[in-house]
């Protein structure tokens, strides 16, 4: 199998599987149990809560566990607008985040708040002046994502966090989903509130993931009950995730260190190939993160490519898994000014450390022979 | 180990941990991928879907898997709230609810929702006629649980069923937690709109759970995203929590059926035990669920109690795990009017299929004498 819907969803790495294993059979006991057992659990818990702050480079408090992905964007943003709607309901985010960000802020939309979608050029990118001019006095709340998760655009974050920065009232959120392990983002630095973390993406578990929330923001939280995580995410902690997902955090962080130059060469190899195929069109920028790359095969279905190269055991997707039911074109894409026919023929191929150069190699073999195969089947 | 905390949390069956295993190292694809090998995982969902709704008597649209209980309490609870508060905003619980409904009604009150918290008679019984007295034209929502996690009150869930039922606008929630497995529950025939369920209280993972959404029934969803479950719970799908989570269930009331009788002669060894101690007043009613026995030692620290059984590998509980860390009086057992002395010093024990009586016979040996050497060091 050459597994390149690594921006779907990535293979949990043995270690963390194992780590799942032997904390959920050892250390069952509930965290908020007063009896020895529980203290363990416990203690476990705010060990590996020291340890993913450390990994992040920020303070242990700072760091919320989560079951993912959707749920860190769905509390930062929901989070933030019900706890400060009193001092305003407006949201400015982009036309190109990810679909918990845009249906959070849709389904605020009909409890009255305001959201401006702001729109991206060519590459994909945000403009922070379209942000700064966004801003109004009701503003609470921008959302950018860092890493694009269709076509690999990497957004200006240190810009635009410090617009938000110099705007006291406002909080900023980043969902981090696609950048973490790939694209270094600098939290501390950059003038984050909120930050998006999930663990299934970097090899880590379905179910797991953490939202940063920066000391002293406070959040309407979507779950309340039993106190846990500060009161932010209460619920019986899912220590077992929680440790899978912080061995995961570190491995990809080591990974993005040791795999770099690899991650390089892929990519390269990737969009010379590509470039040189006929009929077939790049869709993600130059300057894109190194582990995303998008084309467009114009004229041939998307889905029918897809299901040769399975045939082959070689799996890639169409635009996201999360957006991959929905209507034929890519909004991503379209957002980006380009036209029809490239928009409703979109394919992704997304990277991890783990792939090799002679995957990607046999992948664009198959790739060409089976784009040559289906033209001259329509000949 | 003499662990007699189930209804804090309990150790996750070896099968349930298997399988959680092999489907997240086999079946890693994202489900909405629509490569042959993201069909194979969305099959399995639908399968376990499938099983999920055989076991418990409903239909598979119906089965909204979850994080586990505080999600699908808050699910339920502020899903039917924020969707339907242009019909009304008045809901009704009882005073003695999980925090995990306590909290999520008291953060809606801080949105203009307002709370009915009924009463609770000495055995922790909600009156059904109190139930309908507190219905108004702007009553959205009823949430019951059907069994206390405390003192293992069982609610009178047909009646309040058959109240709610003949008023059509509302809805009615029950939080089955602690009663899944143990107390059985007629979700269609008493006319439960919404159903919680974890996974962790019935030895499966933590991290897992469902909600039944009656058909018909619309929700604001607490994440909203990439339209997964239904629209109702955005996110990449935890297959491999899923499959687990049935697999509990299965084992859960097979165990039922066939443990039953350990479990009510455990019960009544306990009972007798417990009730020859003298200085030690039983707390849980007569008719209460068979796995939790709470009791009072009045004049000893609870958690001197804990602390002692567990030198010896023996562990109970004070009050739920979900409210240990609060104030040392238990809000339940102040609720049945019980005196301060005895809401102070409360233990609780909870039992699984999985102990034994030899177990359940060592800990009254050890509780006794723990409670001897304690008045004497204090006499």
């Amino acid at each position: 199998m050459i597994y390149l819907d690594n921006s779907a969803t990535t293979k949990p790495h043995k270690e963390v599987l194992a780590s799942f294993h032997k904390v959920a059979e050892t250390y069952f006991a509930n965290p908020s149990s007063i009896h020895h057992f529980g203290s363990e659990a416990e203690r476990l818990l705010q060990q590996s809560k020291k340890q993913a702050a450390q990994l992040l480079a920020v303070k242990p408090e700072e760091v919320i566990f989560t079951s993912g992905g959707t749920e860190g964007n769905n509390m930062a943003i929901k989070g933030i607008a019900l706890q400060h709607q009193n001092r305003g309901k407006h949201i400015i985010t982009s036309s190109i985040e990810h679909p918990s960000v845009l249906e959070a802020c849709r389904s605020l939309e009909s409890l009255g708040f305001e959201v401006t979608y702001l729109p991206v050029n060519e590459f994909g990118e945000v403009s922070p002046s379209d942000v700064e001019n966004a801003i109004k006095d009701d503003t609470i709340l921008i959302s950018i994502m860092s890493v694009n998760n269709e076509i690999g655009t990497i957004q200006p974050i240190k810009e635009i966090g410090k617009i938000a920065s110099s705007h006291h009232k406002l909080f900023f959120h980043v969902d981090h989903v696609q950048g973490l392990g790939k694209h270094q983002l600098d939290i501390k630095g950059h003038g984050i509130d909120l930050c998006t973390f999930s663990g299934h993406k970097i090899h880590g578990l379905k179910g797991t993931g953490a939202l940063y929330v920066k000391n002293g923001t406070t959040l309407f939280p979507l779950m309340h009950g039993g106190s846990q995580e500060a009161s932010l995410r209460s619920g019986t902690e899912n220590l077992a995730g929680i440790v899978s997902f912080v061995k995961a955090l570190r491995l990809i962080l080591e990974a993005e260190k040791t795999n770099r130059d690899k991650m390089t060469e892929m990519n390269q190899f990737l969009r010379e190939k590509i470039n040189e195929m006929s009929g077939v069109v790049l869709n993600s920028p130059e300057e894109a993160a190194l582990h995303i790359l998008n084309f467009s095969v114009p004229g041939l279905k998307p889905e029918v490519i897809i299901h040769s190269l399975g045939k082959k055991e070689i799996f890639i997707s169409t635009k996201s898994a999360c957006s991959s039911k929905d209507a034929d074109e890519s909004a991503v894409l379209a957002a980006c000014g380009m036209e029809h026919d490239r928009t409703v023929s979109a394919l992704r191929v997304s990277l991890s450390y783990e792939n090799s150069i002679d995957e990607v190699r046999t992948f664009c073999e198959q790739l060409e022979q089976t784009i040559n195969e289906l033209h001259e089947v329509m000949g």
